[in-house]
C-alpha cells in the first residue's frame, strides 16, 4: 500500500514577466519540475521543485533509487538520496536562486520527494498535510504583495504574450502595481524587490507606497545589492517605522552582521542563511532577525518545522521566501505555514505573477491576501494532466535550461555585469 | 473518528528498590500515571508520565478540556493545555526529578497526551509511531546498564518484598550488579549513578568496571554532587579514555561551563538543560557536549526531534534520560530514538529495576541490550487492565504522594540534608 511503485519527473516552463532585480531581469519562461510519486494502488502524491538542468538531472537520477521504499519512512528516503545523489561543489550552481546552490543538494532533492510523499500519506490516511505536521494553528495563511520593478514586455523574444501588469519603473508605477495587486488579492503586507535603481529612488517608491497604504507593513529586498557602507548611509532614511523588515541589504553573513549592529530595524534573509549549515554562524553574528524559510531548499516541510524550533529558541522571526512557482508549491507552503505557530509574518509568493497552472481548477484563490488551508486529504490539489502536457511542451520548446537573469539583462544593456553589491 | 471522547488518568505505584543517589535513596514505591485517550469509536491510545501529586492534578485538570479535540491537531492540544493548566513558579516542584519542575509544566503535561494521541493516530492509520515521526533509521534501540549503589532492602517498611539485586556499596558489588544486569539484558554500555560516596571511591568502582568490561563505554553521573573544584581535582583520574561522557558532575550551567572549559571529556546533562528555555545559555557557555533528552518533560516525541535538530546544528551529542518507568514510556522512548538519526548513544533506562508491568505480555524483552522497534500500529503495546488495577490499588495504599529521596534517607541517617554539591 505504501511502497513507491514509480516516480515521474516532468520539467515544465511557464510564462514569466520581465521582472527586474539586482541580478538582471527574468527571462520569458520560468522553469519548474513536477514530481509525481505513485504507490502500488495507483494513488499519487505531488511535489514541485526548481527546473534548472542540474536539479532536473538530480531528481531524475535519484527517482529510480526510491522505487520500493516506504513513503512513511522519509528518514530512509533522505538517507538514500544522500547516498545516491551527485553532490557538486557546495558553492556551485545558480547564485540567483540560492536554493539551487550545490550546498543545498540533499535537502533540495529530498524536499521535492518529501512533499509528494506527505501528499500521498495524507491521501492514504484521509488527512490534510498540515495534520501530518502536528495540525494547523491557523485556518488560512497570509501572503504579501510582492512588487517588482518591471519592463512592460519582453523585448527580445518572438513571443507576442504581454502580461497584464504593465511597466513599473517609477514610484507612481510601483504604487499602481500595488493597487492592482491588492485589489485583486487583498494582501495586507507589501514587499518591494529592489537593488535595481539607485537606492534613494527605490526608497522614494517605498515612501509612495507608505503614503498610498499607510497600514500595510512594508519590506524592501535589494538582494544584497547594497554594500555595508551604502546600507549604513541609507539607514536614517528608514527611520520612523517605514519598514517591517529590511531583507538582504548586503551580501553575506558578515556584511549583514555589520549592518545589524548599526540598526534596530530587523534584518531578514533568504540569501545568507539557506540551510542548517548557516545557522550557527548567523546566530553568532546576530546577522539576521528574520529568516525567510523555503521548504524547497531547507529540506522539506518537517525541516521547515525544525528551523522554526531553532528560531523560537533564538527569538528569530520566521517568514517564507518564494521563487516563481505554481500551485503545488503554494499549497505545500500553506500547509507548513499553517502548522508553525511562530511563522507570524505574511509569506512571500510570486504566485500573482504567473498566469498558468498545473493543478485542476486553475489558479488558487486568495481571500484578503490569504490562502485557506484545505481540509481535503493531502495537499488538497490534483494534477491537471492537460495543463501539465502544455507546460511540458513549453519546456521542450522554450530553449531555456537554467535561469539566467544576467544574460537576459545583457540583451538590454550589453555592459551589464549583474555583480552585487552594485551600490 | 479522530475526536477525543474521553480521557482516563490513573495514578499507579510499583515497587522500587532502595537505589542510592546524591539526594538520598529511592522509597519503597515509585509513582507514575497511566493516561488513556479514547476516540469516539472506542480505540484508545496510551501515555505514561510522572506520578507526583502535582503532575496528577495537572493531568486530571487538563483532561476534560481536551474532550472533543482532534487527536491529529497536536498543536491545538498543546495550545489548549497552555491555556488551561495551572502554571506554578518555574522553580517549584520536585528537584530530584528536574522534569517535574514548574518550568516544564506545559511540555510535561502535553507530552503525556501527545504520546497517547500518537499511539492512537498510529492505531487509526495502521502505522507504528516511529512512522509518524519520519520513519525509523534503526531497527532496534540500544540502552545502557544503569547501575546504582543500593541497600539490600528497604529497612523502614512493613513490606517483606526484597529485590533480586542484592546490596551494592563496594566496587566488587557494583561489578557483580553489572554482570548480573548485562547477563540478563546484554547491555553494551554502562552508567554508574554516583554522588553517593566519596568521589574517589566511586571512581574506584568505575575502574573495577573498566577491568571487568574493557569494551563497554562507561559513564558516571554524580547528579551535580561534586563542586567545580572537586570535579577539576578529579579530572586527571578520568584520563586515558575511562569515560564515554561525564554526566552532571556539578550543578547548573555555569558550573558545568567551568568544568567543560577544563577538560576534553564530553559533559552530559539532564539537570541543567531540561527545556528549550535552557538551550541558548548552555550553548553560549559550551556547558554540555551531550544532552540527555527526555520526552516526558521536553514536550513529547516531536519536541525531542526538535531538540535533535538543534543538537545537530551545534554538534551536541544526544542521548536519553530516564526516571523509574514502565513499558509505555519505554516504547515511546524507543519509537522516538528509532526516528532520530543523531541519537547515537545508548539510552538510559531504569527498566531493569522494575519488576512490575502495566502492559499485556509483561516486561518488554531486550536483545543484546536493545529493544526492537515494533511494526505494530501505534506504540505496539496494549494495556493489561488487571495489572493496572493492581498498580492503582498500590497507589491508593502505599502512602507516598510525591517522591522524596531526602526524607527516605533521613530514616537511615537523621542528619542527612540531600543538599548538592556534597563533595
Amino acid at each position: 500500500m505504501s511502497r513507491i511503485e514509480s516516480i515521474t519527473v516532468t520539467p515544465i516552463a511557464f510564462r514569466d514577466p520581465p521582472l527586474l532585480n539586482a541580478y538582471g531581469v527574468h527571462e520569458a519562461w520560468a522553469l519548474r519540475t513536477i514530481i509525481e510519486v505513485y504507490t502500488e494502488n495507483g494513488v499519487y502524491g505531488l511535489g514541485e521543485s526548481y527546473g534548472d538542468e542540474q536539479t532536473i538531472s538530480q531528481l531524475q537520477a535519484v527517482a529510480p533509487a526510491l522505487v520500493g521504499m516506504d513513503i512513511f519512512n522519509l528518514n530512509a528516503i533522505r538517507h538514500r538520496i544522500a547516498e545516491v545523489v551527485e553532490q557538486p561543489d557546495p558553492q556551485s550552481g545558480l547564485e540567483i536562486a540560492p536554493g539551487t546552490l550545490g550546498a543545498t543538494t540533499v535537502p533540495r532533492i529530498f524536499s521535492a520527494f518529501e512533499v509528494a510523499c506527505l501528499d500521498l500519506i495524507g491521501k492514504l490516511t484521509g488527512r490534510p498535510v498540515c495534520d501530518l505536521l502536528g495540525g494547523k494553528v491557523r485556518d488560512s495563511v497570509d501572503y504579501s504583495a510582492y512588487l517588482f520593478y518591471k519592463f512592460e514586455r519582453h523585448r527580445f523574444t518572438d513571443d507576442t504574450w504581454v502580461d497584464k501588469w504593465g511597466e513599473a519603473l517609477t514610484p507612481e508605477q510601483i504604487v499602481a502595481q500595488a493597487k492592482m495587486m491588492i485589489d485583486e488579492y487583498g494582501f495586507g503586507s507589501i514587499k518591494l524587490k529592489a537593488g535595481v535603481f539607485e537606492p534613494e529612488a527605490e526608497i522614494e517608491a517605498l515612501r509612495a507606497l507608505k503614503q498610498a497604504f499607510p497600514n500595510h507593513p512594508l519590506r524592501i529586498d535589494p538582494n544584497g545589492g547594497w554594500s555595508v557602507e551604502t546600507t549604513k548611509r541609507l539607514l536614517p532614511l528608514f527611520e520612523g517605522g517605514l519598514l517591517q523588515y529590511l531583507e538582504d541589504p548586503s551580501p553575506g553573513k558578515e556584511a549583514m552582521g555589520q549592518v545589524s549592529a548599526a540598526t534596530d530595524i530587523p534584518l531578514a534573509t533568504n540569501m545568507c542563511v539557506i540551510g542548517t549549515f548557516d545557522l550557527k554562524r548567523a546566530i553568532e553574528l546576530d546577522a539576521v532577525q528574520v529568516i525567510l524559510s523555503d521548504h524547497h531548499y531547507w529540506g522539506g516541510l518537517r525541516a521547515t518545522q525544525d528551523l522554526a524550533a531553532v528560531c523560537k529558541i533564538y527569538d528569530i522571526g520566521l517568514s517564507m521566501h518564494s521563487n516563481s512557482h505554481l500551485g503545488i508549491s503554494l499549497m505545500a507552503m500553506t500547509h507548513a505555514a499553517a502548522a508553525i505557530d511562530n511563522l507570524t509574518y505574511a509569506c512571500d509568493t510570486h504566485y500573482p505573477w504567473q498566469e498558468e497552472e498545473v493543478i485542476k481548477g486553475g489558479k488558487i484563490k486568495f481571500e484578503n491576501g490569504s490562502v485557506r488551508v484545505p481540509d481535503a486529504p493531502g495537499l488538497g490539489v490534483e494534477l491537471d494532466r492537460e495543463a501539465l502536457a502544455v507546460l511540458a511542451e513549453n519546456y521542450r520548446t522554450c530553449g531555456i535550461r537554467a535561469r539566467d537573469d544576467v544574460k537576459e539583462m545583457q540583451k538590454y544593456q550589453p555592459e551589464w555585469s549583474g555583480k552585487i553589491p552594485r551600490f
